[in-house]
């Protein structure tokens, strides 16, 4: 098996290392990031300019590589044959905070999985609930296991096709997680608020500012199993149609 | 009632014109959009770099407002209060070229939609179905009437909540349309390829390349009916939840 790990923080991000070094046990691991911190970045395809790659070397040794584009491009770029070897499996992360609700069509780790799949490979992401206030060095080792096991799980099972796994993990010890939860993509609470300031010349600048989001912790939802303490694993698909809106718009007047 | 206009091609982009010079026939509009083009930059929220906004001039005189940050940032910045009047609508667009199938999700014509819905207004993006190969001065006028039409009827009969309109338009004259037809998201054709070019110093750089997306013309997609010749209407919701797989995932053995 050979499985692409990537994600949105950067190549040099601990919580890649972890993810690959776990990777491993699964089979041939090649690591392909961006060169920079691609938060919020969106699922991008970069046609208006060209990309650089470059191999670097992570932390353990680990030869890597990155790129100037989004978490996206560099699985775009992967699959379309800078990485020579048929991949069979991309994963993304591990990112310290959650990518819940809202949050997986602004998220650089998911789209960088939803880039897998409609490059045909399954893609999984992989994220922490880590506090978000949190400043020291976060534990990425429990999740980085738990993100094996479920890789194991896609590679022995298959994904139907067009499906991406939107996988969230508490922030806990491995003994102290509740187990595995199949959910839905639930409710963020974005607390988003404009943020004005001047600049030393006088000119106005603008920050999205604001408390950190926060999500309804329905039953059966990402957030749901977050805060219970189960590892949330989302089935996505990017099918956006609202079938029910479609069927009601249907016998609208049109004219 | 007050209309946001914005669109991922840049402020002057004369697909903004148009579209903004039609929307004035169903109340105030204010353009708000981006100073560079933004085609293919996903849903973004820029949080790592504060924002600029400033007032410039359409070329039929409008006062508009364009910013250094995506289209999903303009339209994030109007809502959370930058614009100060209450916004009713956000309409992005017209972009030359159609946005379906896999598209929705690159694309910053309908990322914009996406952060009105999520901002809780309602949103429709708009796209013209303009030849791959095109290098005239496009014509627009049409395309701007039927988004006026889809506008209107969203002011009148509201969208339920959390679904945003993706709206496609074949490039011919409105008497030539045939109509207009409530879609599901079809599937896109990539036909990406990788353009390995080395630049004057020696080093690779790559394009991501290749030639022109197709789509599958199936019935009652977005696509089968702009080849139709219909104006295509897909309701689109940002619950990616894939709900069959996640039935049977339920039944996986998770340890």
């Amino acid at each position: 098996m050979h499985i692409l790990v990537t994600n949105d923080d950067g190549v040099q991000a601990p919580g890649l290392l972890a993810l690959a070094q776990e990777m491993r046990a699964l089979g041939k691991v090649t690591v392909f990031a961006p060169d920079h911190n691609g938060s919020a970045s969106g699922h991008v395809k970069t046609m208006d300019h060209p990309l650089r790659a470059r191999e670097v070397t992570l932390a353990d040794g680990t030869p890597a590589l990155t790129t100037d584009g989004a978490p996206s491009d560099s699985v775009a770029l992967a699959l379309l044959g800078l990485v020579k070897e048929k991949i069979d499996l991309v994963v993304s992360g591990i990112n310290p905070h959650e990518n819940i609700g809202h949050d997986v069509t602004y998220s650089g780790t998911v789209t960088a999985a939803m880039e897998a799949v409609i490059g045909g490979v399954p893609g999984m992401a992989v994220s922490l609930n880590a506090p978000d206030d949190f400043h020291g060095v976060l534990e990425y080792s429990a999740a980085a296991q738990v993100a094996r096991l479920v890789a194991a799980k896609i590679l022995a099972e298959g994904l139907p096709e067009g499906v991406l796994l939107n996988v969230n993990i508490p922030y806990l010890k491995l003994e102290e997680l509740k187990g595995f939860m199949v959910t839905r993509q639930g409710l963020r609470v974005y607390r988003d608020a404009l943020d004005a300031r001047r600049d030393p010349r006088g000119r106005p600048y603008y920050w999205i500012g604001g408390d950190f989001p926060t999500g309804i912790p329905e039953e059966g939802t990402d957030y749901g199993a977050l805060k219970a303490g189960y590892v949330s694993i989302t089935p996505l698909q990017l099918d956006l149609t609202a079938r029910e809106a479609m069927e009601e718009m249907k016998k609208w007047k049109w004219e």
